[in-house]
């Protein structure tokens, strides 16, 4: 059995974000699993089988590379972002837990450039402090843990990253969100709303919590919310590294 | 004033996860600035100046860098990892703030990956589902904040992910930190200690917190701690996307 199954990061979009490592794999690979727009990132070549498949499918995408692997072929599971960070790497052993007879398989997961960070960067440094990252979706956990985790991570002063934040067919939960951030938080805390970052169309918008409205993010926006201190000096939007006058003060 | 600031991450020490945008910045610098060993990284060549500066004059070593951008130099800041995680793109910031006649320049932040994703990528998926990533250093914020930080993303119930968990002039702290996990925890969660991640030398070591001592953390590792959910398949140390049994019962 000499198959492997890599679960690469392709970043946030920009090509000169992918680093060589990833690079290196695809060059080697048999074939390319992934959501559909993902796998369309990496160029056809001979003896390479791109298997495209559709959002949602996560379990059997990865079960799939992990027969394929099994099978002797070198597969590469891509991933937007980071595939650690609310991607395909932990799906991938969600598989695998369910197949024992594969726990022996050369799986090996590839860093990337995750949303948030690149959103950061983009905007200054709202990160540069202690945060939680936050997948907004309650498709795999339930609304009332989603608004318990927030409460507490704003009495914690941490700036947040917020990933998945509206979709259609989630529409009202990111207004409840911002509701409670504004409980917790006060007016004047920024929110950062980052769309396409990194792509054609790239969209930065930085506002007061007191003035955000669930429509400013869909499902290809990052959400940064800072902490008490985070504010603009010049163009950029940045988070001291030393403690927020609130937290300290709590 | 057609001088320019890039601040770069680096990444955790892999030469294969530099990404290309930042090799391309390396490239048409000028000068370079940062802590001595981010600095010896970059290779040397003509029309190239490198400042190697020394730990803990940060803010000292953002100015510079400004001063030099104003006088026309395209100025490089290395950081290792990310920029943007508690390294050198806040205090670039805080240097920016303090100079107004500096906040016209052209500055950019540059995103890299940062060790905690790199460390989690190294044990499979730990940072798979919501989680916090906090700096136990307590030169810049009080440790009564870091341990009501501590005790506020437990009950989260974030996976988390610790940055300079223990140094020399920080003997006590750590052992602190792991009995106020245990205390909100229990002594069942997972605890990743990951030292010299992608570097020479690499080590990887995985206990339940009842398991965990302080002497398994130096300012060379990253620790990462699961949430209630975290476990081993195969080889592997994972967090599944689903909410932890833990926290919903919460």
């Amino acid at each position: 059995m000499t198959g492997s199954v890599v679960i690469a990061g392709l970043g946030p979009g920009a090509e000169d974000l992918v680093t060589p490592e990833v690079r290196a794999a695809l060059e080697v690979a048999t074939d390319i699993v992934g959501y559909f727009p993902y796998v369309a990132r990496v160029e056809p070549r001979e003896g390479l089988t791109l298997h495209g498949s559709d959002n949602r499918v996560e379990v059997d995408r990865a079960t799939h590379a992990l027969q394929m692997a099994a099978e002797g072929r070198h597969v590469v599971v891509v991933s937007s972002g980071d595939p650690g960070v609310f991607a395909m790497a932990s799906a991938v052993f969600e598989a695998l837990e369910n197949h024992p007879e594969y726990h022996d398989l050369d799986i090996r997961v590839l860093p990337g450039i995750t949303a948030m960070l690149a959103a950061a960067s983009k905007l200054g440094a709202p990160l540069g402090h202690d945060f939680a990252a936050i997948n907004l979706s309650d498709n795999l956990k339930p609304w009332s843990l989603i608004e318990r985790r927030l409460r507490l991570a704003a009495q914690a002063g941490f700036a947040m990253a917020f990933y998945n934040p509206r979709s259609k067919s989630r529409p009202f939960q990111f207004g409840q969100a911002l509701t409670i951030l504004r409980e917790e938080l006060g007016d004047n805390v920024l929110i950062s709303f980052c769309k396409d970052v990194t792509k054609d169309g790239q969209k930065l918008l930085t506002v007061p919590l007191g003035e955000a409205t669930e429509d400013m993010a869909d499902m290809r926006t990052v959400v940064i919310v800072g902490n008490a201190d985070t504010r603009r000096v010049g163009p950029h939007v940045y988070t001291p590294r030393y403690a927020p006058t609130s937290s300290e003060s709590a």
